[in-house]
């Protein structure tokens, strides 16, 4: 039996360094475990997402010196591990030396090289560069390497003969993408398996998305069945950024039998390394201990663990949230309760008159429940003060006048960049913006008010998602830390008359449709605009297409009543929301669609097709000439 | 003679109908001044610059549909034009439908086909795909899709023949990248010319960039004359963004002859049309009338053009801006004076006791100077009041207690978030960052405070190019509208009495130096680290590295005076500012390397390499030893 250690580092994206020393660790750890084989995870020295890292010289001459520090520790295991390799000789496309996106294995200190190799790295084949992914900006594939050296794909793509203990094992090494290749015309698992080999290993760095895993279960599986080849996983751990967007890594490594059954797995973000025997000959592949693949929800322990380790990368241990006694704030203050301390976490409520007692009273149910310090500074008074200051100041001939809208805005800013700004400093800390991704979409929120903050944590959360993440906190906690009144006090800024919850008065947004509307134009793989939202609209599919279980004819009783609510957002969404989310917090993706570095946007302004445009007249005609 | 119109269309990126109307009439007139062929630039329906907007089906179908408007149109008149080619039959590697760059040509009211072509177009073959170029994220390249047909590049690239009148021009058509071939393994237009075509038509859209032209010229001339074939380039005029970066394209349609020599230059941002006189034989190419190569500088322009095209996107004619008395606001007044109307700026003066009086008269009199209202609201009071109110405020066991830094932030938020958000709110506008990117680069600034604004116009400048700046709007305004005294004053944010200007105290920066080291960090192709810059300083060549007057012997009298400030900046570069810039307003970018999306950034902190470890440690202990 070949025993295979596997190791999913939690990786510190940018610091070699310190990676190394986990490395360094886990090796010796193998050894000990008596493991004829470590297995690392996909770039475990740099990390993966580290934007424009790579075009810093300094940086590649020390992940070529890491990398030989880990050659230099494969006595008595061979080692195989995933990082950047370097070719000084030649450059990619944008005239910088040339990187490949590489696995390396190594054995009695000596690089190792595949078969008929001419590099001592596989070099990764398929090279994703769609939502988060940048990685032809950065590397060379092997698809560009065999192109120029005049081979196929067939010759260029060879196993690695990996030392195991006394025998040897024929792998197929991949990298992440590599085994995703259900959109590209060629398959690096099909072809590495007409090559004699009896083990697959990928190495991996794949950022969590709701959904990801279990795709992956699926695609391997119908992939490994077929090719009667047994597979281990291995992925990065740790929390990374593209700036505007985290990513949390998983890890889950995961060990499929040859016919593509899951049939080991590690828990999420958890169990820092595993052990397999392997069977060469029969391809036997079982984890030394019982690891039942996951069954459990992600949404909870992802951002858990997301705001864990961003307030450790950041070296921030306490924080200040504004509670408004909302949805929003409060699941963000039992978000960051469950990974801080109590004294670690400031509340604070800052009322104006329009804020009711009601949800001045659940705020503070809130914060004696979470048994954190709680604050009440009312603003009103400053707001009023600032109004006094500019109102009827002379501007040319015209004098200033503060519309009751402006006052909104001037509210919440107030609260952010006076009060949580000034008061998170004072406490050592960072303070949060609570904001979700409905509001994100379509800009509800105030620059400098609440879109600010170090983090939006749940901003990657539709709203229906936010009172999900709230049942699953209470759940967590074992008691009901959110009080039910939160849960069902009408969704309101409080800002003005017009949003008095005790009147039952709130936001503008029917989530139950517009969650869904809006999801729509964020996150399909090809995305809906109002063409297609009215065309099914008018052939009577809308809800199917949008999965909503409210039906639009009771929101909206006409066509231009649909229409206008329609254009109302979509300007929203592709106008001012752009500018607000080009401003707004870092936030921890969830969705294969997050703002920022996932969805690239452009502030251009809404734009409808000559198509909509027809459509939209027929239908007002009809509803007139009716 | 063949008579070639061009025209560099002012593209309005996402707005393909308005596009669509400008090449209309320019077809009309191309007609009308008896042109046979009409070149108009890359991607000039949809824009270049337009994000994610390419995974929406809808646009890409009215893409198509508006593109066989163009072909519709071209009865009379021959129309080359670069736009978005789609095979709804294929994919790309992300699994969407396969789009190409692509430039298509039509006669007689019909799409024509490239020779031996198996499109009606010609395929974008050079795909960058770094700096904020993400061509490969949306398109594929001719190289793969020669790749795929199993040709050769030789085969796959072919002559348009293009019907000019009675005769028929061979032309290579390029777009844009094409041409820039000197750090990839192919030349297209190497390619092209052995194909016996007489003249190359190169298709742009070429953000506009400090260098790029001259660059353009060079390295033109240099192919062209050893091709001995003319070139007419066309590119897009206008503003498009990437969300944070924003990108003037500056036109300056060209012609060089087939000795390489430019010919003739549209003026920047100027001359919307330009007829060329071509006689195929001879190939002989000149302009119907001078246009003499652009000789001044450009950066001015730029910026003026890049403000007034981004109010205008953003539908906003109104400005507010907060004016110190020192150089950076004062060059953002005067820049966006130069755009608008005096009654459409409102300049603010928002002092506290920390403002000397020599800063408040250089304000008011660069308010004069200007003719704009101006405005002076003291905040001093408003910063007591919310100190008082925040001071001693209980937190578990602590107190709340904020000093005199934190004091120093306040000031900053008060006057953005409170002042002059409700001010152009009520005033009907925006207000601006007038950030450097000297401070933008070391975070020298606060979030929600100076770095809030609807746009950051100067931010992609260094502060030497401020000043530069200022001297070329006094050019500009033909008096010295920025009062000398402002290009004298020392650099202060006056937020303490540690900033006293009238004491000569000021900004903890030295620009003559710091400048030039932070530049290095940020904008060479191979980016330097404290690696490069220590290894340089030890070896006596920093300054010479670095392209500074100063003697850094001068600044630090010892080497920890010198290591100890390097990291002091470099911490705060890599760490607390990229999370400040991950938040800061979107820029006008002016360099090879502005911030936003152009230089990817990660918030990872600090790192410092092994080298750069030992070389600090052995100058240390040098030091220490004698």
């Amino acid at each position: 039996m070949i025993k295979i250690a596997t190791a999913q580092i939690d990786v510190i994206p940018g610091n070699i360094r310190e990676n190394w020393k986990q490395i360094e660790k886990e090796i010796q750890r193998a050894r000990e475990k008596g493991a004829h084989m470590l297995v690392l995870p996909e770039m475990c020295l740099t990390g993966y997402l580290i934007g424009d890292l790579w075009d810093q010289n300094a940086f590649l001459r020390e992940c070529e010196a890491y990398n030989k520090k880990i050659a230099a520790a494969s006595r008595d295991i061979t080692i195989l591990w995933g990082s950047c390799a370097i070719d000084w000789e030649k450059t990619n496309d944008d005239g910088r030396p040339r990187k490949y996106n590489a696995a390396f294995a190594a054995a009695g200190g000596h690089f190792l090289i595949p078969e008929n190799g001419r590099h001592p790295f596989v070099i990764k084949t398929l090279l994703p560069n769609y939502r988060c992914f940048d990685d032809r900006r950065y590397f060379t594939s092997l698809r560009q390497e065999a192109l120029e050296e005049g081979l196929s794909l067939e010759e260029a793509l060879t196993p690695f003969l990996l030392p195991a203990g006394s025998e040897t094992i024929r792998t197929g090494v991949l990298l992440c993408e590599d085994s995703w290749d259900e959109n590209y015309s060629l398959s690096p698992m099909s072809i590495l398996a007409k090559k004699d080999i009896s083990l697959f290993l990928n190495l991996s760095a794949s950022p969590f998305t709701l959904g990801k895993n279990e795709k992956r279960h699926r695609m391997l599986g119908d992939a490994l069945s077929k090719l009667h080849i047994p597979m281990i996983y291995v992925n990065q751990r740790g929390l990374q950024n593209n700036g505007k967007t985290c990513y949390t890594f998983d890890g889950m490594t995961a060990a499929y039998d040859k016919e593509g059954t899951l049939i080991a797995e590690a828990r999420p973000y958890e169990e820092p390394r595993c052990l397999f025997l392997f069977h060469r000959d029969s391809g036997n592949l079982m984890s030394e201990k019982p690891m039942a693949p996951f069954q459990g929800r992600m949404l909870l322990p992802a951002l858990r663990y997301g705001v864990r380790k961003f307030l450790s990368a950041i070296h921030v241990g306490k924080v200040v949230i504004g509670v408004s006694g909302g949805i929003d704030s409060a699941v963000n203050a039992a978000l960051y309760r469950s990974v801080l301390p109590k004294d670690h976490l400031l509340l604070v409520n800052t009322p104006t008159r329009f804020n009711s007692e009601m949800t001045k009273d659940l705020a503070r149910k809130l914060a004696d429940h979470l048994e954190s310090p709680y604050l009440t500074i009312p603003i009103g008074s400053f707001i009023d003060e600032t109004a006094r200051a500019l109102e009827g100041l002379p501007v040319g001939k015209e004098k200033i006048h503060l519309t009751g809208f402006m006052k909104e805005n001037m509210q919440a800013r107030d609260r952010s960049s006076r009060i949580l700004s000034a008061l998170s400093a004072a406490f050592g800390g960072i303070f949060t913006c609570n904001a979700n991704k409905t509001e994100m979409t379509v800009g509800y929120g105030t620059l400098y008010g609440d879109l600010a903050g170090a983090l939006a944590a749940t901003a990657d959360l539709w709203k229906y998602q936010i009172y999900e993440l709230g049942r699953a906190l209470n759940e967590w906690y074992g008691q009901e830390v959110i009080p039910k009144g939160i849960f069902t006090v009408k969704p309101s800024a409080e800002l003005s008359e017009n949003q008095d919850v005790t009147k039952g008065l709130g936001d503008p947004l029917i989530y139950e449709y517009h969650d869904y509307l809006l999801k729509s134009f964020v996150e399909p793989w090809q995305r809906n605009t109002p063409e297609d939202i009215l065309a099914w609209y008018r052939e009577g599919t809308l809800e199917e297409h949008l999965g909503c279980s409210v039906k639009v004819k009771d929101l909206f009783p006409t066509h231009a009543a649909f229409i206008q609510d329609l254009e109302r957002w979509w300007n929203l969404f592709a106008g001012f929301a752009v500018a607000k989310r080009i401003q707004a917090p870092p936030l921890i993706a969830i969705s294969r669609r997050p703002y920022g570095y996932d969805l690239r946007e452009s502030q251009a302004g809404p734009y409808y097709t000559d198509r909509y445009l027809e459509m939209k007249e027929e239908m007002l005609k009809v509803v007139k000439g009716s």
